[in-house]
């Protein structure tokens, strides 16, 4: 591959972003704001996170910018670029980069992310290590410590849905469930939404990378609070629970990679909340509340019984007492 | 290894930047600046740009995270953060890869740099891909384009040496020179002395990463301008001199990775440049001139003789005349 031309193949001609002083094309790249920025990073190796038997490269290059997009949402900030170091292994052709290229832009067109820099090298096995900037206001980035008690605990979108989905190519045969595998392929990082929430005085958001089970135990952990979640809330898709009856909700609770939000918000501010979500025609689901604590945990409840839930997903019966 | 262990062993204790306002710890990290932003990304692969049998882990991250500096170094800016995607193959042990970020800081503690993310995740093969952040004043970038007829052609340092170290290593037998070894290993990228040029009212500015045959036809093409080199004046180190005779003023041309800066300044402003490199006791030399050109090139002039220096290195008795 020619890496200057596919690099003047893939730089963009013009920039969403008005913050752009200097585009790809120097040393590096330059930008100016006035707002607080957010950066993140995410990387994705070939056979270790995906696989090209159930992903074709665009889904590779959509996920791969995805699992940082909802990394900004998660602090509440409007993406605005990503820059992508690639290591390309013989076996890719340059076909199938410009396709994971193009599922990049067709997640970046979404938010009005431009692409900024980046490089291609050769190596043994893909890699696409992405970073991703994101803006907001002063002093309003969400974090994970600010869940308080009294605050209610929702969540976006459906859970397990992603997993579901990998659990279809992986071991089932067609027909798949094309939702479940399109949740799996394309998952839809929630940056509007939580952009969208800025108004709010205070807000704590995670985003479900790996799990609720796990992001509500990294509430828990960095709030200094007690967790708890109502089984029979958790929403789960039509098609989750026709396909995989058995497993749905212990998908919904450690399945991981879809890329909604779970956060915290007071009973005051709920009422804004709900609004925006309606307005967006976007689910949101109220599953449990957060309650004051000396040792920090997630509570499972149902019906009358309450365990514990670990960050695997698993339960147990006797609480922790301690950390 | 254990991915949380090692986070937290590298996780800095405090940041060096006041502009840090979320460090690492949450789902991203968030900073805030009045000055503009620069913004760069490299990426390094065991076996295609570096070798164990050549650079101990500590050269390896040290070398890396150079190759960003120097990109900051070269538009200007001041060095920030650095965040670093790593993938790691089961043949690297945890303590090669603590040595590895070992590196990386003793350089990022020169310039008050701050660690302030990545992840690290396995493969086949050693990954660096790094990203790094600079500041400088608002509208103080040093372009390639920024060079005018009339203009002094200046360069860093010395060149060539990176090249002759490697040549050391690769094809000598020890006892190698220690010196340039040294230069191959812990290049010194001009960032102190880009930064404390922010007063001069214009200035090119390129690094030299692939040897400045290619860095001075980058300028050339990016201002429309012929630079011209003169080649009894390329600084050439004693110790390449002396061990390599016959490849100097070679490898001075081509060599890459000196991570030298290469730039011109007008006539008004030299003097001030040639002031802030006595203050910090660095080289500077004055190799060449610019000129206007219908057809941009770089020429090196021997004597009489100019001959046509092509991005490689190679030079051509016959001048193109077209682009």
């Amino acid at each position: 591959m020619e890496e200057f031309e596919l690099i003047r193949r893939l730089s963009p001609s013009y920039y969403r972003q008005s913050s752009v002083v200097k585009g790809i094309g120097d040393d590096a790249f330059v930008f100016r704001s006035s707002e607080d920025i957010v950066f993140t990073t995410d990387t994705m190796v070939e056979d270790v996170h995906f696989s090209k038997s159930t992903m074709a490269p665009h889904a590779v290059g959509y996920r791969a910018l995805a699992a940082n997009v909802s990394d900004l949402a998660a602090m509440g900030s409007e993406p605005a670029f990503y820059s992508v170091s690639l290591v390309v292994p013989p076996d890719w052709t340059e076909e199938e980069i410009v396709e994971l290229y193009d599922g990049m832009d067709e997640l970046g067109r979404v938010f009005g992310m431009d692409l900024i820099g980046g490089d291609t090298v050769s190596g043994k096995q893909l890699v696409v290590a992405i970073t991703a900037h994101g803006y907001l206001q002063k002093g309003k980035a969400r974090y994970r410590s600010a869940a308080r008690p009294g605050d209610l605990l929702f969540v976006t979108g459906t859970l397990g849905d992603s997993r579901g989905g990998l659990e279809e190519l992986l071991h089932s045969s067609p027909p798949f469930s094309e939702y479940l595998v399109q949740r799996h392929r394309y998952p839809e990082p929630r940056a509007v939404f939580a952009s969208r929430l800025q108004g709010l005085n205070r807000l704590c958001l995670n985003d479900v990378s790996d799990g609720i089970a796990s992001e509500a135990n990294e509430i828990a952990s960095a709030s200094g609070v007690t967790v708890h979640v109502d089984r029979e809330l958790l929403p789960i898709s039509e098609s989750l629970r026709s396909v995989y009856p058995e497993k749905a909700v212990e998908w919904a609770l450690s399945g991981g990679e879809d890329f909604e939000l779970l956060g915290t918000v007071s009973e005051q501010e709920k009422e804004e909340l709900l609004r925006t979500a309606e307005h967006m025609k976007m689910r949101v689901t109220f599953i449990g509340t957060i309650t004051s604590s000396d040792a920090p945990r997630v509570l499972i409840h149902s019906g009358e019984k309450a365990e514990t839930l670990l960050p695997t997903g698993y339960t147990h019966l006797q609480e922790r007492r301690s950390q």
